[in-house]
């Protein structure tokens, strides 16, 4: 497939260049002022708190993007180091110990992308230059985000309980027209600066039915390239000017690539990383676990909530892996 | 030096097995019930947030204890694979990407350490076999901390300031009077249930000083190994009964021990990371951040806050990175 | 498919137990002594080096066992991080340098099994306890061949060409007769101590049809796993006896497995890997990239060489990555 | 220290650009033709082999470059996996084994430098651009040398023997007229196209008086960096001169950093890096064991072997370990 060329594409998106000053490398998390996070606050209502993040290394795998490694972990130390002789018990006063080591793509689970993850035309959000991202990100690396935390009101849009499905097929697109219906069926108002969570079902697919059930239905070939054709939103002018006009902070889902993989609309690959990332300054937050959150929701029918992330402190990091909070 | 053995020293010492039934996995963090969480809600004020990650992997290095690595950080793509042809900017419609791999200690940066990271007397919290760590932890592994999330109201008992240092020095004890005596100089009411955190100045030290300067204060040499002689408060039975009375459900410090590390009141090393992981099922997080927290407290003479922590979701870890982030 | 016990299968099976004391852990390259050095050095004629270690790293990937990961190969410095200023060229006198970091799996490229590597009945080669292989392989570890070495005469049946096929189908097997018709074909006399290499074509067909032809000839799902089911030689007493009595010192295949893997004449998997092993104490070297070699072996009608294979010297490894050169 | 243009330092050096055809990649290692192999074999006179590979991971730990860590080798599976039930060892019919992976710097242990390893003037070796290092090294990368192995006679220079020190202290210097009388003292001659090894004594320090000596005798605090600074040969016009003349295709020591690491004589660091790997494409091999070889050349008087060295083939390693082999 031959791609659209992305700054055709994106010639008249909205951005935030320069909105928080020429040397912000936050973005939109900027919205989230000390009112933004109160408005969060006042949205717990039972005290519930669900974790969003994937297990690692669990026994069915990681549901990774293709050319990903999954997470290895490995033990330094545990009970059969003591008895091989390796450790020594006694040395410590006959109590022991467990230590272990991570091999980890900072996008192999749950994670956030930061503003540097995605750009085009030789810069990065703000007009920083894409050189800066050699050998490590010395702008927009993710340890911006990581530092001042991500902590506001925080709105499901459950698009696949919206359409009383298990979920989204491969490739599915949600339109903006449908995250409207979506909030107005389930009585939820979306205000400015509320962090957007969209659940499709995706991960839940993985954990239910396995690796293969998985890859089966999201794995395609495209371009030579195994990728994942994952559904999801994608860019069209209106919907990053709602983005923009509703100073929406921070966008999350349950999907490896959070919007349609393959954008219909505009011919290319995952255009609103760079219509969100690069232009927007708008972070993103990727393979979240929705299931008990959104059970929780339909169960009272309230979709709003505290929700609270800070990926790990990755200095020039394109992205860190996180277990974002949602408090009810 | 010989060590007293740890049976011995916590033979009188307080415990929680059963406390949740005979499966349980989580430990103290069960106190966090959904009135704690709201508590903690309740403790919000300004909506200021503080993160409490150490930098992972920034140019001045990171403060590990000795034997183990600092973080690695690679980059897998960023502009430079695009001006060498190892990615074609023209396969994804122009548009470029930046992506990395970690490898990462566990208790590498800022952590907390599960249940099963230090046992003594073949049995893990709870009574589960030592031996079900071996090749990663079967039981009381960080995924229960990591899948419940640690919410509630925290309070800083910041010693340092207390002291009138900017660090306390190597070696030097904490005493429950004094971690008393320090809520009530700075007018704080701890409460059942309250998240300790206790700031003795030593991240701090390590960011402000530099690598040789940390090293150079807390690094020893004790029976051959090199290893850290932090200060910190230490096993009493008064102390560990005063944590099972006061139900506290989470413990953190700026310290990569978390604990006088060579405590001399018991003759051992870590005797804490016994009493509470092991005994008491509270759980640990070590090197945290606390600077402008504890700046933000003393500024508005107000030590409490909504904790929230969520260590990454590591199966069978014997710990994990985390990102904690107090709200005040 | 439910397997067969081991136990019984090797109730026969010879053995190098006590062969040369009961404190060796370098089993058959003991048989590898100055004469058989010497031996292998008449062998070589023009001068003509091979190396048979397959590439790590490579644009096409690497031909792993299915659980197991391809090498990382991150780069530390380049000549990005000079441009990105992250390495200074004028603090070296405006030279510049390039370094970089693998994480690799032991047995993830052409390598050598450490006689560690497999055991059955709670005993390792020489009958040393396998509690001795928690954390690490203080007994019958890869550093024993790595220190020693393995020099010797080399000699290639290439059992493909032999058959007339550019490679073996997934799960045929070869026969001792077999071997012995391929060398009476190839005009090779087999000698005691020679080390031994047989050529299926497995590698090459990787390598010329790439990876999804590689996993679709042969890779299978076995009880539940997805493994490779390769072709190859595979355990009955009499072969393991002829190994015993050609004193046979080492072991080479160009497959992942170095036998059949599931093997119909036991009714089990890789039982050569516990009779050659642990059994007779013959370490074997598996993803070899024989092409070259044999093509030189069929120009000249000489099949013998000069072999010289030191894997890498990891203390404790189960085995340990490998460049082994054939000199003709 | 401020250091000098290494430009203006080797502005009359001699190079090897063109030598083997501008599309060389491998450099003086060409020297090494069948007659040079086969004048290697016929140095070997009883049969007796040494592998100059280091321990990797062994107690002690391993002689790094101080910004460099040390191999990190983790159990995948051990005894202790089939214990706590993380491996059914009835799946494989009770027999069981070991696997394991490596966090492994490219230079962390014996190992062979590519010749893409160093540049100035924006140019490799044999002129291709420097930006082909970015991402991973596109050109001059160790695969080359890999690919074709080093073969040949080698020499030992057993300077410290020479000495009768034990070790030459650190920032000593060899001359090129001391390598001379080296060779004389030792009555061997050194051909064209010999596999040159010089032996200081480095390593051994390591080994025998343990990491705090090593680091203690050779470790220093250089413009703010902590480096080495080890014993060995410097650039001179004349000593390139002479490497030019005798053909030299090979290079190696036992030290880190295989040459004089601050080099008085042209005032900057590691110029032979530059003037051998950039401009005669002379590859180098580093921290290679040389105790018992040199011991075994002094007892029989004879300094000449079949030098045997292939790399890992990591694919744009800007080098790759490896464990030589002499054959005496």
């Amino acid at each position: 497939m031959g791609y659209e060329d992305i700054s055709s594409i994106l010639a008249d998106a909205p951005d935030n260049w320069g909105t928080w000053g020429e040397d912000d490398e936050l973005g939109a998390v900027n919205y989230l002022t000390e009112s933004a996070v109160l408005r969060g606050v006042a949205a717990v209502e039972h005290g519930t708190t669900f974790t969003l993040g994937l297990p690692v290394g669990g026994d069915g795998g990681d549901p990774v993007w293709p050319s990903r490694d999954e997470t290895g972990h490995y033990m330094l130390r545990d009970k059969g180091h003591v008895e091989s002789g390796k450790v020594s018990r006694e040395a410590f006063g006959n109590w022991e110990n467990s230590d272990d080591v991570l091999h980890m793509f900072n996008h192999g689970t749950t994670h956030v992308d930061a503003l540097g993850h995605a750009w085009y035309d030789e810069s990065l959000y703000n007009g920083f230059d894409a050189n800066s991202t050699k050998g490590g990100l010395d702008r927009c690396g993710v340890e911006h985000i990581a530092d001042h935390g991500v902590v506001g009101r925080g709105v499901l849009l459950d698009v696949a309980r919206h359409r009383d499905v298990s979920h989204l097929a491969h490739g599915e697109r949600i339109t903006l027209e449908e995250l409207r219906e979506c909030a107005d069926a389930q009585g939820v108002d979306l205000e400015k600066r509320d962090v957007l969570i969209v659940r499709t079902g995706a991960m839940e697919l993985f954990y239910r039915e396995g690796r293969e059930a998985f890859y089966g239905e999201y794995g395609v070939v495209d371009d030579g390239d195994r990728v994942l054709d994952e559904p999801g939103i994608t860019y069209t002018e209106a919907l990053a000017e709602w983005f923009h006009d509703m100073e929406i902070p921070f966008f999350g889902t349950d999907t490896v690539t959070a919007e349609q993989t393959l954008s219909e609309e505009t011919g290319t690959r995952n255009p609103l990383h760079a219509a969100f990332l690069r232009d927007l300054g708008v972070a993103i937050s990727e393979m979240n676990r929705l299931d008990e959150l959104a059970d929780a929701c339909a169960d009272d029918g309230s979709y709003d909530f505290l929700f609270v992330a800070a990926p790990l402190h990755v200095v020039g990091g394109s992205g860190a892996p996180a277990n974002p909070v949602a408090i009810k």
